[in-house]
């Protein structure tokens, strides 16, 4: 049996949550989950149809030097940027790559999304904010490694426990968490609140963002050590 | 057995109905309802999932001082505010509030939604109004009782049984009603009269409201004393 | 058992459709069927619910003076709309009524649909008209019968065998055909061809309508004696 | 038994997958699978509802001549559509045409798709290219022939296997592919990227294109020679 059960079993449960959220199409999108222990991280096989894979197929890759540690199917193209934030974003235990729609179009727009109101500060800290395009040389040498970068290099000056998604330009939507639920969660949440500036732009091309004290309020009501929204023991 | 079983019963089902009518993600939204003979208020617990949420979860509170009369779980973050709302629109009996989107863009955009059809006018006697932004000090002492004073004193002047929802700048909409039922009713019918405005005013930037004998001919067919809208025992 | 079995059936299955096709939310919307020889129509009853409806609660109304011939509950609120267009347009045996989302904000807009493509076309030999606003004394005194006028008044020199849908202004779309079936496709096409049009003024503010040569050939490929889409008997 | 059972059942399959992917309503759409060493294709009957619809109800038509080889239905009118391409694009095994909503806006606002992100990328390698109107005389005498025939005349100087689907100028999309369901995957990654480029020119009316080194690495990587998306053997 696995030594990698638990972690194969998290990311096949959150990767199932994609369709169920409807934030994919196709075969697009992939969830992994990292076990900070043995230093490895569990992916989605690259390609491959939701409604036939199995918690089985994931392929487990090591966190420092890329190498499949198990999984006989090859692993999800995007594999070397979930590595790189792996790396650089020291808490985080899940990451979730989409394609959804309204995230997309910020991305291609090469827009921030504006945090117009509570749905957003609920969940991110401030405005989610776009990649630069990667370069000719980016592209043609490692691209999925560099796109991982990219990132990293946009969150220089952003805490990733308090913004925990990104807009990779011309591309799309990036979201981590503390697990794969959390991190699709987080995915989800990022399409709702594109949804939602994307309306309120339309009714108010120079709609504000929310007041300062407001956003803190509801992110630390969520996020704080003063939370008290939920149940305490969840 | 609860004395209070009956609100318990219609504030789950009228819970139900925001998933049924597509109103809410993941755990977003909540219904009370209350018995006013009693003083008291049912109110969904924070954070539950809907899909797993039973009756008896419902926290039952004070009208009068907050305090909680039955129930184990926490209650929703939001309750303050439907108990402001409770005490100062006397008539009503039911408190709902959701992240509807198309409703959102309108409140995150900071304007009211005009009456531009009879769709409209059908539920609401007039605009929907968006209150103002709270200032910092009502966001750092009580923020969500202030909230309800906001939209309390937006309601100065209008009558809170002819517009039955109010838009919370920078956050969302609150519905009311008579039931559990009528409140989610009115929730639903704010949200499909915000996308059908939002859709008018994009193909005519200055599309203008209806005629004031247009409004009360639909708002009074279903909601006067001389309705004849619906079957007579209805 | 009754005399007027087969309109309510197909009164009764064509409201059902309404649902199907998402044409309604709540209670809006209604389909009535005319039996021309013996100068009844079968319509809904009024703010009842689709799914718990029967066949047999359809309420059957004379054309000529709009009394009661069999039905125990109300009609809808819309039924002498439906009677004043049975009287003015001779050929047609159904009439729908939605509030519909896209068609709705056309109306709303006071924006007439244009023909911008095929589709379109295939259903409406040209753009679908909208009408004017009832002035206070229509609404005053018999509105929904006066509402039947302005859309009688509107086809005065257009065919309702050409163009079987229309936009009351501030209201929405009544649709119209030679069965239940076919009005409820015809409102159906109605909704689309908005949705269509309203993303392509979107994308063009002033995208031209098709040539009229393609208006022609797609309506009569479909519509005229030689038809020649789909099977022979259909 | 048919001689024609393989393409007979693999255009059923694919036409079923146009309803799954709610590319159509009604009945508009229709797929077509030829076998290239019979000379034939299998077409979807005329007008004929999804839900009832067989596989031996497929028509097979010979691509030189159109003349039918074997079935008792009327065949789709865009057969002859069908038949051009299938004469013109020599690599391709099937053809599927669709009223999808944002891909048809695009068509009627006689606006290509420009290539503004990496999930256009993954399909098409540059802008959807929209076809001019069909002139009188092309429209009165074989229609949708002539519709082919302007199609062919755009892809004058453009690979129709680097660029698999099409926009006729008023009227929809076309796309193709090698084989039933790749055409259809086709037609449905053109809706999603339609969907995703009108919603960027919201956001940015003069959103640019990716980078040609992006574009040539999305597509590639799926695509070309050396392709390395997906399972080996897929």
């Amino acid at each position: 049996m696995s030594a990698f059960r638990d972690i194969k079993d998290e990311c096949f449960e959150a990767n199932l949550l994609l369709p169920e959220y409807r934030l994919i199409d196709l075969t697009f999108g992939n969830v992994s989950v990292a076990d900070r222990d043995k230093g490895v991280f569990a992916i989605k096989p690259s390609g491959v149809d939701y409604r036939t894979m199995r918690a089985e197929d994931m392929v487990v890759c090591d966190i420092a030097d890329g190498r499949v540690v198990e999984g006989g199917m090859r692993y999800s193209s995007d594999t070397p940027t979930h590595r790189r934030l792996f790396q650089a974003f020291e808490g985080i235990r899940s990451v979730v790559h989409t394609h959804s729609r309204n995230a997309v179009a910020f991305a291609q727009a090469g827009r921030e999304i504006p945090c117009l109101g509570t749905t957003h500060a609920d969940y991110f800290h401030g405005p989610v904010p776009v990649t630069r395009f990667l370069n000719a040389s980016e592209i043609s040498e490692a691209y999925e490694w560099e796109t991982g970068n990219v990132i990293v290099e946009r969150f220089r000056e952003i805490d990733p426990r308090h913004i925990t998604a990104v807009l990779v330009r011309g591309h799309g939507p990036f979201a981590w968490g503390l697990s794969g639920a959390k991190a699709v969660e987080s995915a989800f949440a990022l399409e709702i609140v594109a949804e939602m500036a994307m309306k309120s732009l339309q009714l108010a091309a120079h709609a504000e963002p929310i007041p300062p004290e407001l956003l803190d309020k509801h992110f630390l009501r969520k996020h704080g050590s003063s939370a008290y929204y939920g149940q305490p023991d969840s």
